[in-house]
């Protein structure tokens, strides 16, 4: 792409290292910013600067957070001995939208993914652990997404704390509430009859 | 969606802003920045910033460009007296990367829309009426879209020029080259025969 403005090629060229957003997605983007009024680009410019300038994470669950402990974690009214495992702040966001959890969390920050050269390391898990040895915790469920990165997490950390007396759990994978049982795929479907629930147990929580 | 975070939020807010991107996918480019080195944040507001503060548009085709008049409208070698019509940059961008034009633009800034609300004084139409009366063109090729928008705003500035001595012509619609028949759409194939051209031009140009 040959452009007519350095100020543009500087522009698309950044817009572009984004993910998912290509180059003529980018000058789509920059020609719609040109439309509107000047303002428009530097309120954008100034929510990322100060965001990226001003992040943090919560001391106790490593989530994203405006503060040095998190909403969650700091409301006394949460049970802080069950503590939801989970990859970043989209997944707490998407489970408290449930309003059906009262434990706190544990944000690992990623999945070991060995191909994108994420490993144990990388993620938060050693406070993790840290917090189980110290008896902080009773149940550790983990919601990680039902992939092989997820799983090998999920297997990385049940080797750690399976000899403790912290109960383990996962979040139940099966047929989504509401799906045709002939559109779903194998693995889910097996996985759901693998594990079966109390048919009492189905209906208690609605 | 809510946030825990206020600085998340806003960032999110804005980009969600642009045409195209949900919440969602904000959300993940503002995660995607979370990861990355500070600079990157920093060099792609800075890149917006600059680029919305210093564009310009030049002078005579009001093409975007870094300078008064741009690289195409001061090239000496290019016919002067030829304008190709066209909405925006990437069709300049666009004609210019097939290296067959050497005449020179006219940036009209968009089409007209009466659903959009853009009507020809929200154009640069005047500007180029202008240089038709005042004999500095022999020949206009409007280049716009195969639209609504693109025929109606075509046959709006046709009409203010039709008296004219200049020649008006369009550029040709039709299969695409390497397309099969069999797959292309009915008013395109029509316009292609409608449009025929004699043999001996269609290769002579290649
Ligand atoms: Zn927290
Ligand atoms: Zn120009």
């Amino acid at each position: 792409m040959e452009f007519s403005s350095k100020l543009i090629e500087k522009a698309v060229n950044e817009i572009a290292q984004l993910p998912g957003i290509g180059k003529r997605s980018a000058l789509r983007l920059v020609l719609h910013l040109l439309k509107q009024p000047k303002e428009q680009t530097t309120f954008l410019s100034q929510a990322l600067t100060q965001m990226r300038e001003n992040i943090q994470y919560c001391t106790n669950c490593h989530n994203i957070s405006d503060s040095l402990v998190c909403e969650i974690c700091s409301n006394t009214n949460r049970d802080h001995q069950v503590v939801c495992v989970v990859e970043d702040i989209r997944d707490v966001m998407a489970i408290e939208n449930t309003g059906q959890y009262r434990g706190i969390y544990h944000v690992l920050g990623g999945k070991i993914s060995p191909i994108d050269g994420v490993g144990p390391s990388q993620l938060k898990i050693t406070t993790l652990l840290e917090k189980v040895k110290q008896n902080q915790v009773s149940e550790i469920i983990f919601a990680l997404s039902a992939t092989m990165e997820g799983d090998t997490t999920n297997f990385y950390i049940y080797k750690q704390i399976a000899h403790s007396n912290v109960q383990i759990s996962t979040i139940a994978r099966g047929i989504a509430v509401g799906d045709e049982l002939e559109y779903a795929d194998e693995v889910t479907l097996g996985r759901s009859i693998l594990q079966r629930v109390p048919f009492e147990k189905s209906f208690k929580n609605n």
